[in-house]
């Protein structure tokens, strides 16, 4: 079977003829300023619902109230003398005020540098000096972090403050949100531009080398929600209610607000309360019935029930919820099933800041049990609508849809990066090929479309001349009764090169053997780790990922302390 | 409340300053080369159900052998001298092969214009003409139709027959379709061409002045899709079979080829074959769960069904189906609710050749009982994504979007038209204003985006200087038990300028006084017509619309003959 796309398309897509004539549409761009007639004229009545304390007390906005105070953020703005194409940064958690920073600042043209709250502060300060954020939009609550962070962000003219909280002084203006709102008339109107304008800008917290920033384009934006509302992807509905559990600083909050906008769901923006009991009472509290992010939290989110079992309240929690996205990682079979038992149907989703997430997603086939469809759910997907993709091995083969050869998924369409922000080409080479994404992700991909990540690329382990999946072990260590979290990396072997090795969350001292013994039947026996290691946590990156590279150093240190390995 | 939408934007949405920078996501463009992708490489094993004859018997064709026939129709034509940006016509019923014409024609950068089979053969010869259609696809039962017909289609070099029936001779080559794509090897691939380019071309059948061209792109193609594909719009899914009950030669087929694709969802092709007992019988043997049309042929099978209820497949024939997407006309309440009590969720759709139909689709609040939302159902619905739409008097006022005033509606959008085809910027002038098309319809529009459809503007009936609504009175009567069909006409009177006539379709004789009783309690007095008149069935477009026109026709022949009016 050819399994390579047989388009004759390059890199640059340029139309080959004059001799095609132009079709007589509308020319209508596609930007933000699409949503934002619909806030207004469509679902106006539609909420957002944005937390204010611990306590669990929440504001209720209207859409068409959140698309007066966008525009009159964006006349503030522009009053100060932000323009089109400039970068407006933003420090926040989720809330009304971040949405409304979208759509205000997208709206008039500026670039929205959403910042990562987990990155190092050096990471804060050369992303913002890289970026040339020329005003910074932040939580009053996070102003004492990156207000000492200032000095090294020579391009911050001033700053607007969200909340009333005390924040420390400084050099510069600062202005509070509210007031500078209430302040406008709102006369001001946002100005048209090409849909190819850049809306947003998103660094990667790249594993190595500096930060790379994904500048998004308004075009990409609508594309993107517009291919998620879609039954089999996201499917977000109307009448939904959506919890939006993932940051809107992680890649465009996994497009959540503009679906919401998209669709008149209603949105609800819980800040950083997120832990088990906050998210069992906002569930409960605003009748959540669809919600993502990665599966720790919906795993904690179970113990915690699970604890509490003599609460009534523990089924009443999970009775909206029908649907639950995630992604970041792979996702427990245990997690699956337990959400099955509610009746909330988990799918997972795959994709990357430089793709959007949900480049591909679960697709539950209805005439499948549960235990049928299991194995699929728990990493990967079928390739969504305007994502075309193909697997390539380190040689540059071009390898079939056959859902047995494995190599690196390559990815191009309309909602992936070509570039990264201020790099120059040759800075950038090896992550595209032939106008392809190298995402660094090692599958399979069978003749449906259907993905099935392996590996990344850098957590592949090679013991004896032979790849090992650190996924595929994890996976099936997960399925142990015993094992709550498991990671696997590779650990330096003077025979073999790497082996195995297995960090382990458990509530009871390691059963080594037994361990083993459940591996033999489930992968090859050369597989099987020798060594396995208890631990309290897995150290977790900021988008909640297992951190590979601080188990891997922790590794190292062992090894040095022991001289097992030099 | 300000119901204009307040970006100032004009009709032309130029960007406005060099100043907004480019995002940095491909440059991928939006045409029929992204389904063609995905039927290869996502689901090439969903198939097309191909009806062959009158019996039911029908041709399985998976979507990977689709996708290469498509190619090969390329290729065949390329070989006979089409190049992008011809015109290449087809003639034909739903089937695999116009299927297969839609993705080869379009993805050679060639412009389909799918000939309506019902207009007169005047018509079709003039948008042949019109159009300068190169080649001629033409299913072998229609062939005699149209070959007396070429004489007045000079462009046309040869023709392309589908099936193997015998065929007139003509004065130009002719080749069999099956030969053409069995000669081919699959050497050639799609060209690259832009995203705007002309992928194929629709006639609306006017009422008045010759049909105009609606030219359609291959960005709205795939954004219309893409918009249509929403939980809430059309709401089809990957494991959906979907009837396409919808001629592929009415604005585009409704879409439903380029969906099906999108999602990977069977499809089923009926033919001409859509009397009540052969889409009983197909609905059966397929297990359709989705399906479109106009309200009539919903209707009339289930009348058919209630003429055989002694025969226990009735309840068996509508147990697949769950979603069925009405448009065309205003949906009779009384088909709603028939199919509500099979457990079939009917919604209606709005929209025009020039919008694409889903500009506007009911939404179903599930938290709402039958009864509640039923008076919603029957016509309009909430604006989809990515169409903004006004309402305008016919002093060119714009009106709230209140729900209480009635003016023409205004649409603008990628997926709405710019222009007609080969007309002079003066010969459409009436069509458009300020870069919004003029649809024609009159309605009120809600504050969240609700359409409700009043009328056409030209069926609106002036009576002594006050605007009666013929659908409004239509609606009413509808109600009555003894009405089957209903068409409200404006009748000439001396007094009033306008009076309405009701044109009934009933089983019993007219009880004029219990219908006048009917409409007393539902409309104003003033309303309510003086004249009734029974007839066994009402004339109906091209499109399955109600022909007021003839209507109109029939009614002024009474006039004169009796004298009543002149």
């Amino acid at each position: 079977m050819d399994a390579t796309p047989s388009r004759s398309r390059g890199a640059e897509h340029r139309p080959t003829a004059a001799t095609t004539r132009p079709g007589l549409m509308m020319d209508f761009p596609l930007t933000t300023g699409q949503f934002f007639w619909r806030m207004r004229h469509v679902n106006p009545d539609s909420c957002i619902f944005s937390v204010r304390d611990a306590e669990g007390t929440f504001d209720t906005h209207t859409f068409a109230e959140v698309a007066g105070r966008s525009l009159r953020l964006a006349a503030a703005l522009d009053r100060r003398g932000i323009r089109p194409g400039d970068c407006v940064a933003s420090f926040a958690w989720n809330s009304v005020e971040h949405m409304e920073t979208y759509l205000g600042v997208m709206g008039m043209g500026t670039v929205l540098h959403t910042i990562n709250l987990r990155i190092h502060d050096d990471q804060i300060a050369w992303t913002a000096r890289h970026a040339g954020d020329r005003a910074l939009i932040v939580d009053d609550s996070l102003a004492p972090q990156i207000f000492t962070l200032l000095d090294q962000m020579p391009d911050v003219e001033f700053v607007v403050v969200i909340g009333s909280g005390d924040v420390p002084g400084i050099d510069r203006p600062i202005f509070r949100y509210d007031e500078l709102i209430a302040e406008e008339v709102g006369d001001y109107a946002f100005p048209e531009f090409d849909e190819r304008s850049a809306a947003a800008l998103c660094y990667t917290s790249g594993t190595t080398g500096d930060p790379k920033g994904v500048l998004y384009s308004h075009r990409s934006i609508v594309l993107h929600a517009l291919t998620m509302v879609g039954g089999d992807v996201f499917g977000i509905r109307r009448h939904d209610v959506v919890l939006a559990a993932v940051s809107l600083f992680h890649a465009m909050g996994w497009g959540l607000p503009f679906i919401s906008i998209l669709t008149g769901s209603n949105l609800v923006m819980p800040g950083r309360f997120l832990q088990p009991a906050s998210l069992a009472r906002t569930i409960r509290d605003h009748g959540i019935t669809w919600s993502s992010g990665v599966p720790t939290i919906w795993m904690d989110l179970l113990n915690h029930l699970d604890e509490h079992k003599e609460d009534d309240r523990r089924w009443d929690t999970l009775s909206s919820l029908r649907k639950l996205l995630l992604g970041g990682t792979q996702v427990p079979r245990d997690l699956i099933t337990r959400m099955h038992d509610f009746d909330v149907e988990v799918v997972s989703g795959w994709g990357m800041t430089e793709t959007y997430p949900g480049a591909a997603v679960t697709v539950v086939d209805p005439s499948e049990t549960h235990e049928q469809s299991l194995p699929k759910r728990v990493r990967g997907g079928k390739v969504s609508p305007l994502y075309e993709v193909r697997l390539v091995d380190d040689q540059g083969v071009i390898l079939p849809h056959d859902g047995e050869a494995h190599g690196e998924i390559e990815v191009r369409g309309p909602m992936v990066a070509s570039h990264y922000y201020g790099l120059e080409p040759e800075e950038v080479a090896g992550k595209f090929r032939d106008g392809w994404l190298r995402t660094g992700d090692i599958a399979t991909i069978d003749r449906e479309g259907w993905i099935t990540l392996t590996d990344r690329a850098k957590d592949m382990i090679k013991s004896g001349g032979e790849w090992i999946s650190s996924v595929d072990l994890e996976v099936a260590l997960q399925d142990h009764p015993d094992v709550n979290e498991v990671a696997v990396v590779g650990r330096p072997d003077e025979r073999w090169t790497e082996r195995p090795h297995a960090f382990i969350v458990s509530p009871k001292d390691l059963d080594v053997d037994g361990l083993r013994k459940h591996l033999l039947s489930r992968v090859p026996k050369w597989w099987v780790p020798e060594t396995f290691e208890r631990l309290d946590s897995i150290p977790r990156s900021t988008t909640g990922k297992f951190d590979k590279k601080a188990l891997r150093a922790r590794l190292k240190e062992i090894n040095d302390k022991t001289g097992i390995e030099k």
